[in-house]
């Protein structure tokens, strides 16, 4: 006779996770949420949305962050860099949380790691009204690397059509470009920084702030609003750091100029860029190089943006044939 | 100088994946999607939504059949296992899918496998009239072992909260269990064929039966209703087979007994349960056993069931203490 467990999937394992799951789904419901935790589905009332309501959704994972976290056993951190790069995603469109899906896989399933990590999403989920609506966790020896883990999240919130982010028709050369502090790489350039640690050892400092979660500009954003900012643009600077990101938000004849030196460059970001000897146009191509979020205002707006305490890191340019999209100006170092 | 294509991340591959899977996003496309490729995050019109409505979601993944396909090329498949799997899901509390966003990881990428994933996911999406919003797609050397892929999926769906399922209420003892059929394991218990496979050559119609996608069955739910039935319940049989999966949709009192015998058992499960010498109470806790979904409806209703031509597998039963919540009558062989 031949039985599941003999294939390798611990039962006990994962009903464990699935519980510590479900704890942590219960902790973050939010009035909206209707389902009990077993049911097939996590059920979400639609009462406040309708017309004029837009739902904004996007899935992500965290990448090769996964790998540096598991060497060094920081399991929450991970589940709020998901979490949190979901929110930043939605934000840049307009949009606030409503709820979150996560999917959990590993060759082998320990359920206080994944305690770990649903704990981090929840106390991320939290800190941003989301309610954690459901998730999945799959142990897949084959598949995965021993010790191995990947998450994944889907986030769902909504917006106001009117209220929907970029304002394309706005912009215009002379904008301001706001920059908002990142408090590490967040969730990208990982690929690169493991090979650059291998073969050293990263002092403690340095281990930290590679490994600082992801963080949510939600609450950032609503300041600025409250400090009488209006956004017209929203930048993530996720994968392809400044090159790649601040141009999805641009129409096709404005570009960004963006000064070196404007704001303080993280110290982690200089060790390893000296490390690799890698050069300004491939750093801010990998690493959000200590920005997370650039904001687009008018630049009628300068004195609001000085007495938010934010730093002006650039401009929107008209941009001549041939023009990069993104050029850097000045230095950081 | 250290550049991101020398820590292994072949940022051709990635863009082509990201070109083929937004072709497959466009392919989609229903009404409500009002974002563009390239966005942040997917962009659906909740116009249709609001008071009375209830969004149902769901994540999950097609588990260890990602290996047995990956062996043999079979990817458009398994994009076909992960929507079919999800729109089930939903479908049990009564939801039709609005729209599904999709997650691909892999150690290194092919982006011609990457497509035939996609063409799956948005060939069994277009049959649902369920919008693929957008996805990610990650290449992770050190997660992934070498050739292996994961896949995984979240659905969003709708359901006016009047007609919420299971009507947990109006279930009563004499309810029938009507079986839909299933056409292949779907996507659970392949940890354990995958056990039971080693060493062995399977027969070419035998591999085609364990490749043979999950099946949506969101149109036999509509057509049984256009028939005149009326479910109180329905039951995805997945991971935990009939033993886990009746339960999840009973209240405490009642209990299911199936009868064996009532359906045919394809022939692919009497191999692999002879292979394995699986006993009946572990293969109905591993495999859907040819049946994928199972309908509860009044006994009033047994006419129109034989006149959709569907088998009535079963019955709920009042339980007395100490009642395994399932039991098996009969025999299938």
């Amino acid at each position: 006779m031949t039985s599941y467990r003999d294939a390798g999937v611990d039962i006990d394992a994962g009903n464990r996770a699935v519980r510590l799951l479900a704890e942590a789904v219960r902790s973050t419901a939010t009035p909206q949420v209707l389902s009990d935790v077993g049911a097939f589905g996590g059920l979400f009332a639609a009462d406040d949305l309708g017309p004029g309501t837009v739902l904004v959704a996007s899935t992500d994972g965290v990448g090769t962050k996964v790998e540096l976290a598991a060497r060094h056993g920081r399991w929450r951190g991970l589940g709020t860099d998901l979490v949190n790069h979901c929110v930043n995603d939605i934000l840049v469109q307009g949009a606030r949380p409503l709820f979150f899906l996560d999917y959990i896989a590993t060759a082998s399933l320990v359920p206080e790691d994944v305690a770990e990590i649903v704990t981090g999403m929840a106390e991320a989920c939290r800190a941003v009204g989301c309610a954690l609506l459901g998730g999945e966790t799959a142990e897949m020896p084959g598949v995965y690397t021993p010790g191995a883990v990947d998450i994944a999240g889907t986030i769902v919130g909504s917006v106001p059509r009117g209220e929907l982010l970029p304002r394309t028709g706005d912009l215009r050369a002379g904008d301001l470009l706001v920059g908002l502090a990142s408090v590490s790489p967040h969730t990208n350039g990982y690929s690169l920084i493991r090979l650059l640690l291998e073969g050293r050892e990263p002092a403690p400092e340095l281990l930290d702030f590679l490994l600082t979660p992801h963080r949510s500009y939600l609450a950032d954003v609503d300041r600025l609003r409250a400090d009488g900012l209006d956004p017209k643009a929203l930048a993530h600077v996720t994968g392809g750091g400044m090159f790649e990101n601040l141009p999805r938000v641009l129409p096709d004849h404005l570009g960004a100029r963006v000064e070196l030196g404007s704001w303080t460059v993280p110290a982690g970001f200089a060790t390893i860029v000296e490390w690799g000897g890698v050069p300004d146009t491939e750093a801010f191509r990998v690493w959000n190089m200590g920005i997370g979020l650039v904001v687009v205002v008018d630049p009628s707006q300068r004195d609001a943006v000085e007495a938010a305490g934010e730093p002006v890191i650039g401009e929107l340019v008209e941009l001549r044939p041939g023009d990069d999209r993104v050029t850097l100006t000045g230095t950081w170092r």
